[in-house]
């Protein structure tokens, strides 16, 4: 296993050590439990915005812990979700009083946690929503899920729900709209090769040098098929249409678009790849009105990428340019 | 070899395609020959600043270019030097009538057709400096390079020169703190895998499953040894050591430090490794002022990172904070 680490059990809690050292201006890092607030959290009146899942994912979820968008991030272990008490103590952490918004990725452990902190928080007088984010067409039901996973479109939601708290939506309005967000979006990946798990200390999963998985989940899970490699106008043309068949898009349509690499993807092939979604949207009579290109929602050192397309409305638009500081996602300020 | 692309030979126009369509508020691509310029440019009585070298290194350079950074950029072939007509193209576009800047990375090929092109465009009495980067303290000599290689330093004296020229500089204004830029910066790089270039079609070397290659080019060109893979503690100590040997700290000397993923290393490796570097920085003395964290000057997919230290001054740091808006460097704005 070829990693920049220590020691397989410290990657987590010695990158947010770099993190807290890296960001004192922005954030605030705490450690048993592991959990990264805003550096002014809590927020006297504001909905609190809380994410968390596991860690591998960089940037998300910490590097989105900022103004304008998450009050709270809680990394579980690599590929684990966070335990109930240390979502509980960010919730605790950063609640001004209005209520905490947790924006949940649909994987079956983060989903039974974050239902298990919000009853301690509400045990302790804490209102809570929570919203599971479902947005990946691949496949239905997964190694780790019932259902449809979650996938880019919580990026998405991380941004607009933090906006939405800035402008002073309460907590009603704030789950509303992240509603909304996660039933506007539509995602699908793919890998190239696989990624290993420090704790593991192999691949997740053999592929040989001439496939690709289309419709891979951010953990390795399987997607829809393995096939031989193809052009990239071919897998863009193949995932476009995974996305924009399961919510139908008209001329004129409005979307925020997520080209995201799954971390080991180098940014010349996905300028690349952006080269080729834009003449397939285009073709479709789609408009991207804004867009992400980068790694944003990643799978350790993975190659490959996924595709977000969020339908947005004016109100989400307006929400998506609101000032933004934060590691990992900055503008207007 | 698993690449996200369509046909090798098309890599670097269907890239700046991508960019093109990605970004058409804040550049202009042009095609045969290659380059990128603000989509504002030229700016009238504005020093503008240029860079170049092959592509493969994204986001540098192109990823640059923009309000308070770079004027244009001509990204040769993958790890190509740009050809002296596509410099010259890029110069005519962009210059103001106040000369411009070349900051090149001291590889024999770039330096040479930066040359050329600034002979070139004497002849059209377009007035030009060069300053050639050389930060690398890795080796002395290397296979397309005589003295020390051009690295990291580049992102920083681009950033800092385009606000330079931002704030009215001249010319030779420019061109000095870009010099000082150079002079006060040290850099030294490593990897665990190679990179494939997409024309070769197989690994740029061969390196085993438990080496690293210790002071590595952006090329994948040798570096001081070849070792045992070691821990990332290990690792940045002989970095920092051989970067703040070259260049002796005083305590309470500030530095723009960056640190910079090589392409294929996720950001969570990127976060522990700067933990590490913080606390050697700290144990030293220097002042890490300000920062960057993630891929800048990238080798494809490689797996590594550098580390870049920039002995800065209050005008560095000045213009450093100054105003910026490129695809890959922003804020402020």
């Amino acid at each position: 296993m070829k990693k920049l680490i220590n020691l397989p059990g410290l990657v987590v809690s010695e990158a947010l050590h770099g993190m807290q050292a890296a960001h004192p201006d922005l954030l605030k890092v705490f450690f048993d439990p592991n959990y990264i607030i805003r550096a002014d959290a809590p927020l006297k009146g504001k909905t609190a915005v809380v994410s968390g899942g596991g860690s591998g994912h960089e940037p998300m979820h910490g590097g989105f812990v900022g103004r304008g968008m998450l009050h709270a991030a809680c990394p579980g272990d690599v590929f684990t979700s966070p335990t109930p008490d240390q979502i509980l103590a960010a919730v605790k952490a950063v609640d001004g009083g209005a209520g905490v918004l947790n924006i949940v990725k649909n994987y079956s452990g983060d989903v039974m946690n974050f239902e298990m902190a919000a009853e301690l928080a509400s045990d302790e007088g804490i209102k809570t929503e929570s919203v599971v984010i479902n947005d990946d067409v691949a496949v239905k039901d997964s190694l780790y899920t019932q259902g449809r996973r979650g996938v880019g479109a919580t990026v998405l939601a991380e941004k607009i729900c933090g906006a939405a708290s800035e402008r002073g939506y309460d907590l009603k309005k704030t789950a509303g709209i992240c509603r909304a967000v996660n039933e506007s979006s539509r995602s699908m990946g793919m890998a190239l090769t696989s990624c290993t798990v420090p704790a593991a200390g192999k691949p997740t999963f053999q592929i040989s040098e001439n496939e690709m998985e289309i419709g891979i989940g951010i953990h390795g899970e399987p997607g829809r098929e393995r096939l031989p490699l193809k052009k990239a106008s071919e897998i863009t043309g193949m995932m476009m249409d995974a996305v924009t068949s399961d919510l139908p898009y008209k001329k004129g349509d409005r979307v925020i678009l997520m080209l995201n690499g799954m971390g080991g993807t180098p940014l010349i092939e996905l300028y690349l790849l952006y080269g080729e979604v834009y003449k397939i949207a285009k073709s479709k009579g789609i408009l991207i009105s804004r867009k992400l290109i980068g790694n944003y929602i990643t799978s350790l050192e993975m190659q490959g990428f996924s595709i977000t397309l969020l339908k947005a409305d004016d109100e989400m638009l307006g929400l998506w340019d609101d000032p933004v500081l934060t590691p990992a996602l900055r503008w207007g300020i």
